[in-house]
């Protein structure tokens, strides 16, 4: 039971420094031993000390894990004491329909959802008439413009001009759903577009190669070739059997699409074989359980921290201020990372595995990002590989640098962020678009950082402004919206 | 800025699960590639997904760290709001000395400890006796007995016979410092006594051999010898400067041994030859500055904390007793940390180098132990080293086994815990007795953790039962102190 831990501080123990200075000599070893008080001292330097060199401190991980876990607990406890139990299912359903509202019995946000069909048929018209050319391109992509900032319009020109009242959350979600259905109409006529010119293209090609080779003898000869060449790339098109432009223009590829966990459009998805019945079951019991679990941590931490800080933030004393931002840093983080878990992972993978669609890179390692452009480029990748694919790339192309390409991408993002919150809030403040906007210099503050500190230090930098900064704009918003709603009137 | 993060996805994402299915052949890659639609999907897995087999998540590292930080920050915001600046320096230097407790101006903890000098003298004087053989071998050790008895019994028998009032932190040093010189006497007697025991046995040696060799003609011969070999034996030690019993008997080497951070005696302690200043600067300062963070943690946190908790401990409703046990172990382990830094790096470290002594094994890697029984002959590397010396390998020599002489040094260590805390507190429970004696069937349990689920876990044990033992242990003698001195009496 001693010897094995005595043993390892040998082992770890080189006491160089303070044994330096006296190298005891062999006789003088031999001479000690022959001593008749059993000497248990010898030169070694503590495992503190740098000349040491002790480098062991795993059990410090453990620690932290630890730490964590019961401050947790204990936050918990105290939670439920200072508040009692606040969870109640029964208004999630109330919240979610805008039933019981007392003004209105018409659930305006379904109606919405249901009438979001209507741009979606409207969209694959207009392209159908391009495609048979009742329509000319020109009009035809005017016309698509027209028909999807009228789409998005839509919320707010119901909210304001009609003045129905809505269910915060149900205004949220139509949002949500309007915007979604934006992009991926967006991807959509673009790809159908890059399809068109790109036929044209060749065709183009073609009569330009005929014209050449239109020698009386070579003929029919190269005519017939090319006639085979034609069969051939249809017949591989059948064979591995990838839909062609203008075939993929059907209500049923449209709505796998709008469906689909994607906003990139493409005419052939990769598709999987099966569907997986236990990953299938594993999703559904994480979206079910996951969904409750963020309402209750909401009702539960979230609204009282938030309450609670409204008061000192009027007043803007600034450590009670601080301690009020940083005691909602934490409930609304750990939202965040089960929101994120939930949306990104268990139901994009739920739809994904529902549709067969083989394509799940709906995240990449945004933990380990180090600044935080990275960070902005891997956490959302559906949002992600639609800047890339239809702004930054197109952008490019057409001759426009990289950096000013990745402003525009941010201030897209920043728009939409802001109409994500201002539209349910009814509130136009510019907190979450300037907030957005604030990321690009973040991300050069972030990237000097990583170069002189290193790695990790940019991960922390990422970190604490993913920590820190939502709880930030949340208060903003709050505070604004309490101003608003709560203050008396001078 | 796009492309960086999208080949670490690439190279991360190995979609095997959903790709095995449906191997994508060369024919419908290069179909796919002709496409005009620019297609960007591919069959890949998320990551979270097992099949994925991603393990990158050093990242949350960092995400720990800075969670415990933030958490950390808004503990000391939410205390200083709550309770104000407590921390009073002038107030430890009155609980310290007792002054200004209006019935003793007298001091006694310092008499007490400059007493203290007393039974050391007289342990050597006892020693002296012996070796220069006034008394008898089994007289001088019953005299020493009585000695050391009697000198750990002072302060109990001052503090309730003599009935003089102490300041709490007085009488806890003074009974530390009794402790400590009762462990050195201990060592330093029994050294001793090895010492004669082998010289003894080598004068009985050597008169064996006289007498066996003591044919006529050999005789002067092998005389002669023999003298030459107590000669040079003599020669090696003036040689290499080690002192020999009873030359070790004098009161300097007494006193350097009292001082120096160690428990085991030996004639010839391992030396440095220069004191390092900067070395020393350091150490210095940490135990000026360690001091009074520590006395300021107390003062603001550790108080407050378990003032609060004694109520809701009467009224023992299990989740506010928890909650308030959660809460107190944060703070208390933090205090415990610090001690552990201060007492066993910083104030060691800086007797050691004042005194050039150059073992400086006072505390080895306890945080990665993997279980009970190493965390404790690992933190507090002077004791273990005593019970092993002293009470351990002493009784395997008897003929005890190795787990009762194990069990025997957690009595012992258990008895000195009490000692240190009922003599204190004035109370005789037996909460720090129990947690002592806990411990060895605990050690069992974490064994078979480390056995069963491996060695992280078994270090997660060491942790928490240090991270929660102590705080219950301090609750519960809290709890009856505050009974004893502030309930209602009936």
């Amino acid at each position: 039971m001693f010897n094995k831990t005595e043993e390892n501080a040998v082992r770890y123990r080189r006491a160089q420094s303070v044994t330096k200075a006296e190298e005891i000599t062999e006789k003088e070893k031999k001479a000690r031993k022959s001593q008749l008080d059993k000497p248990c001292h010898k030169p070694r330097d503590s495992l503190f000390s740098w000349s040491s060199e002790f480098t062991n401190f795993t059990g410090l991980v453990n620690w932290g894990f630890l730490m964590l876990t019961i401050g947790g607990l204990r936050l918990c406890l105290e939670n439920f004491l200072k508040y009692g139990i606040r969870v109640n299912p029964f208004e999630w359903f109330i919240v979610l329909t805008g039933h019981n509202e007392g003004y209105s019995h018409q659930y305006p946000s379904v109606i919405l959802l249901i009438f979001s069909v209507v741009p979606a048929v409207t969209c694959l018209l207009i392209e159908k008439a391009i495609a048979v050319e009742i329509l000319s391109q020109k009009l035809g992509v005017s016309l698509q413009i027209i028909n999807m900032v009228s789409e998005i319009s839509l919320p707010v020109i119901i909210l304001y001009f009609k003045g129905t009242q809505f269910s915060f959350v149900g205004i949220t979600t139509v949002c949500t759903i309007y915007l979604v259905l934006f992009l991926k109409l967006w991807s959509y006529c673009q790809t159908n577009h890059w399809c068109r010119l790109g036929m044209k293209g060749k065709q183009y090609k073609n009569t330009l190669r005929r014209q050449s080779l239109s020698a009386p003898n070579w003929n029919e000869l190269v005519n017939a070739e090319h006639e085979q060449t034609l069969e051939d790339e249809k017949h591989d098109f059948v064979s591995a059997g990838l839909v062609k432009y203008p075939d993929n223009l059907t209500l049923k590829d449209l709505f796998y699409f709008l469906l689909a966990p994607t906003l990139c459009y493409e005419l052939n998805f990769p598709r999987t074989t099966r569907i997986r019945k236990r990953f299938l079951i594993k999703r559904i019991i994480e979206v079910v359980f996951g969904v409750n679990l963020v309402m209750a941590l909401f009702q539960q931490w979230m609204i009282p921290s938030v309450r609670n800080a409204v008061d000192p933030f009027s007043e803007m004393g600034i450590v009670k201020m601080t301690e009020r931002l940083l005691k909602l840093a934490v409930p609304n983080h750990l939202i965040w990372l089960c929101f994120f878990y939930l949306s990104f992972h268990s139901f994009l993978n739920l739809m994904g595995e529902l549709l067969h669609f083989a394509d799940r890179n709906f995240y990449s390692d945004w933990w380990n990002a180090n600044n935080i452009s990275v960070f902005w480029s891997s956490w959302n990748m559906p949002v992600h590989l639609w800047a890339v694919r239809h702004v930054y790339i197109p952008m490019t192309e057409i001759g426009y640098t990289k950096g000013s390409a990745s402003i525009v991408v941010f201030f897209i993002s920043a728009f939409f962020h802001e109409y994500l919150v201002s539209v349910p809030l009814q509130m136009f403040r510019v907190w979450a678009f300037l907030g957005m906007m604030a990321q690009p210099p973040l991300s050069v503050i972030s990237r000097v950082v990583e170069k002189k500190l290193g790695a990790r230090w940019g991960n922390i930098i990422v970190w604490s402004s993913l920590i820190l900064g939502q709880p930030l704009a949340i208060m903003m918003y709050y505070h604004d919206y309490a101003l608003a709603h709560f203050a008396p009137q001078q």
